[in-house]
């Protein structure tokens, strides 16, 4: 067997190109075919210089002007959901990725591909890796690997926030709760510990969660406490003695990873406690210089940010970013995911204007 | 790669061959080669017939007597706990199915090969798939691929019981309990329903349950409901739609299946029960005739049967059975399983002096 990369067409409007990168299917871990067909079709513009880390494509302007910003995508998604292809339906468009994140992704790619000279210089950044554990996450390797492909002066991630600006972000830490009891079989199970049912104080806590809805700047934030796996069991006859409960804690940018772990480590006294993955928040930062001037330009208001995104990597780098992209992000990760054929041409309009 | 089949050493005592049984690892689904070996060793008797069954062995004399008996065992293991291989250690034999049930299995192994001329003739079954589904249970699938090998006046099973006559067995139900909620991402979590966290109170009915233990002819059970597996979880940024938490009820043989079902759904109201896997229980039937003869010659005390064991099988076909075989079964099924040296012995030498 030959290998093959799917043509994308840059000349499409975004939103046919959105389609187009929407079925090639990329769940995490399976970025390869697209990151080829982004490679392959940037690859020819002059004006740009490519560059391939693992699945993560990056496409740099030098025109040598003094500013330069960062416009990054990531190009994984969550699993399917039965949920491809691409469908357009009157002016929404569905289907895995649409909203989280390929219809911005498109935009990055209609930017890179038709500007050849924009008024300050532009790194695209179109990455794998982003919906799982941090290791993987492209842009962070980037930041491992070739931290210069990196620094910018203002970066934007088009991560869906309705085609508005959202500033800051939450963090997240993701543990692992483990309860424990002794295995006996389950005829007589009076003679062992069913750690699953020990395990009926973790998911009771997880109920009773109330949220935090920290204001910071003037931004109203909204934490989250889920599990998002349990698992449990040895065979059909038999007390399991182990129990985990993968919890994942979203929290305010106004607590640090540290404070956020105490508090959940807290919340489970009794229970073994295991940090699997931790990014910190980022603050919204709106005092920026160029936070501000971006802002202006594109004159729309500024919402919270609930969802962990790469605008914290940036931050923690010293560099201001926002999210600004197309879609609900409400709609990320769900089955109906869908996104707004108007907001996918508001963003590459504004950013266009922006550039130009 | 050529084939290659275990030698069992039937002239060694009973308490070497379940050395040499346990070291053959066979967890259920993997009985091949303990079955090759108990069959290339029991061949070579003249004085039996043996026919293979899948990884069930079927050994039995044919001296025309009036009577017949079946005596049986099963072949296979829970999974391995990092229990492997024996150990010998004073006057007990420690190792993964050492107790349940291999110290049986060298009875019925030393029983076939050095009686030639039983009082009555016997039906020696040696058989896969007992830790499992029913569907796999090698005395299942014999009962109706060749239920002409099944008949008998009376049956012994020797599964674990002290030494000791066990009569009658508790039916055993398993489950699905089934919980259901609505993806979202984990960053936005108040717009899906966890999955997880509405089975909560699927764990609270399993934690709160108060076991029957009823008196049937004079033998008190007792009864048990256990989770023995639960799973969820679509990634780690995503509120599970699903959690399944599969459950094990096991219920004196006073109550029928249907009995036992119309409980654990009314226990589990408001959530999707599937049965899994059903099996009956069976009353002691202690006055019966066959079972009264054995009992007397075996002299011994009479305890019921919590864990459900094949006896019900037999019964339910008509034939009288009770277990009788070394090793406590509060041990089956732990870490630490183990049987005594002298329970093997015991039991060998009082079925070989009442087959005499």
């Amino acid at each position: 067997m030959t290998g093959c990369v799917a043509i994308l067409d840059l000349t499409l409007n975004a939103v046919d190109l959105t389609v187009q990168l929407v079925d090639i299917e990329s769940v995490s871990q399976n970025e390869q075919a697209i990151a080829d067909a982004v490679e392959a079709a940037l690859t020819p513009y002059g004006h740009l210089s490519v560059t391939r880390h693992g699945n993560t494509v990056v496409a740099r302007t030098d025109l040598g002007h003094g500013e330069r910003v960062v416009i990054a995508g990531h190009l994984d998604t969550v699993p399917l959901n039965d949920n491809l292809p691409a469908r357009l339906d009157g002016g929404l468009l569905h289907g895995l990725g649409t909203c989280d994140m390929k219809g911005g992704d498109a935009v990055i790619l209609r930017l890179a591909a038709m500007l050849p000279e924009p008024n300050r210089d532009v790194t695209y950044i179109l990455y794998e890796g982003e919906e799982i554990d941090t290791e993987f996450n492209g842009l962070f390797q980037l930041s491992q690997s070739h931290p210069e492909l990196m620094r910018a002066d203002f970066a934007i991630l088009m991560e869906p926030s309705n085609a508005e600006v959202e500033a800051g972000c939450q963090g997240t830490l993701r543990v692992e709760v483990r309860a424990t009891g002794e295995r006996a079989h389950s005829a007589r199970s009076w003679k062992g510990v069913n750690a699953i049912h020990q395990a009926t104080a973790i998911l009771e806590r997880l109920r009773d969660y109330e949220p935090r809805k920290p204001v910071i700047d003037g931004l109203e934030y909204h934490e989250g406490l889920n599990a998002v796996s349990i698992r449990g069991g040895v065979a059909g006859n038999v007390l399991p003695d182990e129990c985990v409960v993968e919890v994942n804690h979203r929290f305010a940018p106004d607590r640090s990873e540290a404070e956020a772990q105490a508090f959940v480590r807290h919340l489970f006294e009794g229970y073994d406690v295991t940090v699997v993955d931790t990014a910190p928040g980022a603050l919204p930062g709106l005092d920026l210089p160029a936070a501000k001037e971006f802002i202006e330009a594109v004159g729309r208001e500024v919402n919270p940010k609930f969802g962990w995104t790469d605008v914290a990597r940036f931050t923690s780098l010293g560099i201001p970013a926002v999210n600004f992209g197309p879609g609900d992000p409400m709609l990320a990760h769900k089955q109906e995911e869908h996104v707004p054929v108007e907001h996918i041409e508001r963003c590459e309009r504004q950013l266009r204007e922006w550039l130009s």
